[in-house]
């Protein structure tokens, strides 16, 4: 009805204008999260630099991810280092390797909860080690307070941020999707676990009783986890600097806006609070030319296209006799193929298939002969996927790639594999599946179009409301302060068990005022027939 | 920090390109309030047709207010009237009566409850009897369904359009703040009732435990109204036309998107949901220039500024002695005072008071100095005082008024008096108070700051939603199904009920376990020493 292009026009016209730098810039204290939540936190400083804001990065001794990098943010470097590469690579190796023994096992699962766990309460306790470090450290603390910072922005992920915004006393803008356990809403805005899926459950808005049961459950476990890593390493914290009946979950609630890394083509519908902001998709951009010889090798796959691989960064190489069995599955295909691999040449590998040690993700993905992405299922990859419209044939390693490619299933615009038990057959089904039955290349290009077509651009949603925090110190207005009740006064059980007994009395006066009467009327009766 | 004026200037630009008419118009269907709600629908009408969509608007065979607008819209005019005038004004009178008696006894509460639901039921009863004329004029039916309308919007007051929309079988967009028989907020969106003041319970997000105990007590209250509202009226068409198992209500949230009235610098922060679209102030803009006489007069006040009084246009006058309490304690103020007076021109009246029969009240929020609004508290006079930042004297009326203003006085930028009791004294000192004590004005000036510092102007937010819901033909994707659980399902009572079971169960087996070993163990010693 209306002209698409026009409006889309239009709202690149908007953003544009939105995305002029202020004259006057703000000083921001950014207390990232290292490792790729770095990836994320960078496009949003990368863009409050470019809009004239001055950008102070806190970060740890060493650090492969966050760089000095003199030309856009001062760094305050600390003393301590983080978890040793060594430590993390072996985590990796092991994840992977339950992964490829089975994922839905009961032992499996119970065992990468408890690999995870061990980890969480490794980097949790280094973060509340780092966090006491700078408490402590009164000349850095001197000066932090002297440089009047206007807001400080962290990712929630690890505690680090939170705790030192609120000891500075400054506004605090979270980027976030996790928190300690899960889903940052689950902290923030009330979450009815009768359609609202909990973090790991992979289960939609629409459950079964037992569905409903297992949400029930894996949320207690995760109230558990959260206990588990909370109390020991950050309670003791937040008790010394900020009083005896001081929670970190009360700090953390406390946060004026939640930037929240996600939106409704990627999640379910469910409850939101004033201060969330849906900024999914923010690092999301068109695709640039490729080069000369890969733009030759893509325009080489004629009517057929081509498919892009990519496991992400973080695994290495997958098993042998996995990477044969895909490479012999492509080579059936009379599509091109663009894959990411680094390890050995498999033997199987057809004519069609490019390896690559690297690949231009974003400019393949946005390449009009794109027809599938097999992928990990990284929020970032599935972000780009779904901005540009291509289905996803899934292979999820670790972490939250099991839940962001079961959304994506759900919503009819990916296949899920298991790594376990994947073999030449069953990639080929499946990825022929994905080339071919039109749904899913359907699907995702109306989430394509849902996405793209909102009122401001993420990322300028996102410069507008820390800025906003800036400008007015803080946006209390729409923060609830309801995270200081009681869980039974939040529940309104003390009014319910008020109103129950005020019933019950009532009842109870009436049936004894019953009972007098009649002893009155019939006990006399009774009497006189004596 | 960021050059506020700099920013303005940034949103009203993308606010200007945002509102360029589209290329291709949409056909929109309204289904308006009659009444008062006609001038809010009027805002988005006008809109809508400004932006190249062609509108249809439903009108009653008589309207005061939805006139024929061949030059901008088309209109469908009914066989059926609405409720008559002289009913109306018999209402007005009586809600007047009650109000000038008491309105804190628990009669006059009562009292007034009960005229406002009789009302009620007779409107509802209109609506519902117009609805069904419509589904029977098969005629009329058809020349709806060939019109290939894109969208129905319309004002869930009554249920007239949801109706309509859902017999059309179209997607719906609602200009809602009330539906039966409260807050729009409640039929869609978690509230829970620790935080969320129920309408008409005059009360904050902050409450203690007899005041949770009210709130709770009121929606009650509420739930039985609506029973009252919907059942005797839409469920007979509902059931009818929709089948034997469909609810009201559950057409009603299974609306697209809820343009929702009001916005947080109005509300409290509470929980929101992805298709509920925030609109306060849409009809707000900026103040043009008064006419001559109008202007002298305003500078004529020097220093000390202007009070701007008017009650709406429902309620023509109030009681004499009243009038003649207002206007003596005006007379005794250095400030000059414009006043819209319709009845008798009091004795007391000074030479600082100018009567007026109607007043642009727009234009004289917006000059810089007005000092203080003296009103009745309806939602548009209450948002263009928070758009210009003018604190305000509050004399509530009815409906929906003294809860608008018990916000603002929660705020700190009003102060509401009682019209049972209001007199020449108490008048002059409230109006003192607005006038210098300082943080009225700096309160609402900070609201006014919150309010106007919006990624888009509320009216272009408006827009956008409409048309999204015309490009994409709905929003699902922002809209939970949740509403067709079962309470019981919905508040997941029997998934805690079912593991409570297990848990019990497995306690007894336990136990049932120990007392046969104990048994076993023991009972054999026993029966060894016996």
């Amino acid at each position: 009805i209306i002209s698409h292009i026009h409006m889309n026009r239009l709202v690149t016209l908007a953003a544009l204008l939105c995305s002029l730098p202020s004259t006057d810039g703000g000083k921001v204290l950014v207390f990232p999260v290292d490792g790729s939540h770095w990836v994320n936190m960078r496009v949003l400083t990368e863009e409050l630099h470019s809009r004239g804001h001055s950008i102070t990065v806190i970060k740890p001794a060493q650090s492969l991810y966050i760089k000095e990098m003199p030309h856009y943010y001062q760094t305050v470097t600390l003393k301590a280092a983080t978890a040793s590469d060594d430590g993390f690579n072996r985590f990796l190796t092991t994840m992977l390797q339950l992964r490829l023994e089975s994922h839905t096992s009961w032992r499996a699962v119970l065992r990468t909860g408890e690999v995870i766990l061990k980890a969480m309460y490794e980097w949790h306790k280094i973060v509340a080690e780092t966090v006491k470090e700078i408490f402590e450290d009164a000349k850095l603390m001197q000066s932090l307070q002297e440089a009047k910072y206007d807001v400080v922005l962290t990712d929630p992920c690890f505690g680090g941020g939170v705790l030192l915004a609120h000891r500075l006393g400054l506004p605090l803008v979270l980027n976030v999707r996790w928190i300690i356990p899960g889903d940052g809403h689950f902290a923030v805005a009330p979450s009815p676990l009768s359609y609202v899926p909990v973090a790991g459950a992979l289960l939609t808005d629409k459950m079964t009783f037992f569905q409903r049961v297992k949400n029930v459950f894996i949320f207690l476990m995760a109230l558990h986890h959260q206990a588990s890593l909370v109390g020991p390493h950050y309670t003791p914290i937040v008790q010394h600097y900020f009083g005896p009946n001081v929670d970190y979950m009360e700090l953390l609630q406390a946060s004026d806006i939640w930037l929240m890394r996600n939106d409704f083509t990627f999640e379910f519908p469910r409850p939101s609070m004033p201060n969330i902001i849906y900024i999914g998709g923010f690092q999301c951009k068109p695709s640039k030319r490729l080069s000369k010889d890969l733009e030759d090798f893509v325009q080489s796959s004629g009517e057929h296209g081509v498919i892009i691989m990519t496991l992400g960064t973080l695994v290495g190489n997958l098993p042998e006799d996995i990477t044969e069995g895909i490479a012999a599955a492509f080579a059936q295909l009379p599509q091109k193929v663009i894959w990411r691999h680094t390890g050995k040449r498999p033997s199987t590998l057809g004519n069609n298939t490019l390896l690559l040690d690297w690949l231009p993700q974003n400019d393949l993905l946005g390449h009009p002969k794109t027809r599938v992405f097999v992928a990990h299922g990284g929020t970032n990859g599935v972000q780009e996927a779904i901005y540009h419209g291509v289905p996803i044939l899934g292979l999820p390693l670790m972490f939250d790639q099991d839940d962001n490619l079961f959304r994506m299933e759900a919503k009819g615009v990916a296949k899920v594999l298991d790594l376990a038990t994947v073999n030449k057959d069953s990639f080929l089904e499946a990825v022929k599946a994905v080339l071919y039955e039109r749904s899913y290349r359907e699907n995702m290009q109306m989430l394509s179009r849902l996405h793209r077509d909102q009122p401001m651009k993420p990322l300028d949603r996102a410069m507008f409301w820390i800025e906003f925090v800036m400008r007015h110190k803080g946006a209390a207005h729409l923060r609830t302060d309801s995270y200081k009740m009681s869980w039974i006064q939040y529940h309104s059980i003390d009014v319910v068990a008020f109103l129950l007994s005020c019933f019950m009395l009532m009842a109870l006066i009436c049936f004894l005022a019953v009972k007098m009467l009649w002893r009155k009327v019939f006990g006399r009766k009774k009497g006189k027939t004596d």
